[in-house]
């Protein structure tokens, strides 16, 4: 499994029983908190979210709709007797917030909460089976997007062939990984006689908050889905440029540069009490989008 | 009108749909905030609390589950564009949590936030027609109560009585603060002749969180009504102690204690999913109580 659900869609204002940003992240075993807007920790009680799950939380920017909820659920996680140690991956600042608000309680947590500054692009997990990576984006603040990518996936053993060509199974391992076999006499068995690709690895990128940026695009290329901010309808390109935000109009016209499988938009804004129109708007340049909405789960293949 | 509105009721974790401690204070043409838990800023959209009207914020304490939603709160405020002073009243930690709040997200508000450092037992507001006072309550951090009064009613004229005596117009302000008249052969026309007792002024004293604690009810001596916190029901008499909160046997105790004419109580523990046992250990000691549920507004008489 690999998806992403959707615990708030709206900016700054929480509005419409719309919340502020945070999704969580479904891959293969580990599930990932992006952003943690206030109240998050209900949205998850609400949407049957384990926060004992939970290893790593990456915080986009310091933006109160972005964070506030985040100091509860560590608290709220504390209270409940966690022990595993927790990552949090965000701006320097945090770090001092979070230490006064605990000094301020007089908290103890009973389990390490280990902080990591975000101060450069590049590989932030380097896991098994997959990595996560952020990268910068142009926002009124310092602010960062993530990638999350499965790594190429070992290829699959051609069960006639390896037996046709007697390879014994001690080598299968070499032979997932696209290593050559050998002969006694020499002879090369090129792996891609014995094997056979697997699917493609597949990603999902969260782009923050951001303004219309084509070197996002690149940053992004290629993805199996983006999840991409429509603060405004297309109507509103002034004040979104204004606000360091984005249109419906621009986040498809990023998914389409990025060369993206799939568009997924939100982070509305509350002068909307309906956001239907963002999806036609959106669909019209780029016909493979999804609007987030809150509780459901989106599929990335 | 004189009443609480409740919009959080349960203690440290959110649970079973109970939020942290939140309590609006209406009082004549005023509204109050007492304590702001995760939440509270959309637990006041669904109850129709208008945030604009609130010019008074108390902070009882620095634990999470009575703050942690405040500088949403005040984000929110800033972005909807309030102008008016609002006056936030509360441990001195708290103005430096905010304003490094602030200061990560470039936060400028269009509005003046004055901070006042609870420091002292005293008066803290002396309004025209009530007084809003802070005392300090027992808990495992600092930690503050808070008394909303009416001033003592200005008596009513009795009309009849001030025509027999002959008592000019003029003079019916004095009379009404109590005073008497005297004619000009120094023949005192007595107050209480000429003019008839008003309704006994009503108060509200929040008790925040606190252990039982026999010199609380000293200091809410004959309140209309007392809002006492019971975290647990009164088999845990040992964990309340250890954690400095307190039973239902004890909160009615201490509403005995203080003569109140009401009790209310709340800051339910997350460990129970129901709450009706709360209410019946309470009354079974001080018969005129009554458990604070949110969205529900109690009168105080």
């Amino acid at each position: 499994m690999f998806g992403v659900t959707i615990l708030g869609n709206n900016s700054a204002l929480p509005a419409y029983d719309r919340h502020p940003t945070a999704q969580i992240i479904t891959l293969h075993d580990n599930i990932f908190l992006i952003d943690c807007g206030e109240g998050t920790q209900m949205q998850m009680s609400k949407y049957k979210i384990r926060r004992s799950k939970i290893n790593h939380i990456f915080i986009s920017h310091l933006h109160g709709d972005h964070y506030f909820g985040l100091v509860g659920l560590i608290t709220s996680m504390g209270l409940l007797g966690r022990e595993a140690d927790l990552h949090v991956y965000a701006p320097a600042l945090l770090k001092e917030i979070l230490d006064l608000q605990f000094k301020a309680a007089a908290t103890k947590l009973p389990f390490s909460l280990q902080f990591h500054t975000l101060e450069k692009e590049g590989i932030l997990i380097d896991g098994k089976r997959f990595t996560v990576e952020c990268f910068s984006t142009q926002h009124r603040i310092e602010c960062w997007g993530f990638i999350f990518r499965e790594k190429k996936h070992l290829r699959k053993i051609w069960k006639e062939k390896v037996i046709e060509y007697n390879i014994p199974a001690a080598y299968y391992t070499n032979l997932k990984n696209g290593d050559d076999y050998i002969l006694k006499d020499g002879t090369v068995i090129k792996n891609d006689w014995v094997t056979i690709s697997n699917s493609n690895p597949r990603s999902y990128a969260f782009g923050a908050d951001t303004l219309y940026d084509e070197l996002l695009a690149e940053k992004v290329k290629n993805v199996s889905m983006l999840y991409h901010e429509t603060t405004y309808l297309k109507d509103m390109n002034d004040k979104a440029d204004a606000r360091f935000h984005s249109t419906t109009e621009q986040a498809a016209q990023i998914a389409h540069k990025a060369n993206a499988k799939k568009l997924l938009i939100g982070h509305f804004s509350s002068k909307y009490e309906f956001i239907d129109e963002f999806l036609n708007e959106t669909k019209a340049i780029f016909e493979n989008s999804d609007s987030a909405i809150e509780g459901v789960t989106y599929r990335i293949s």
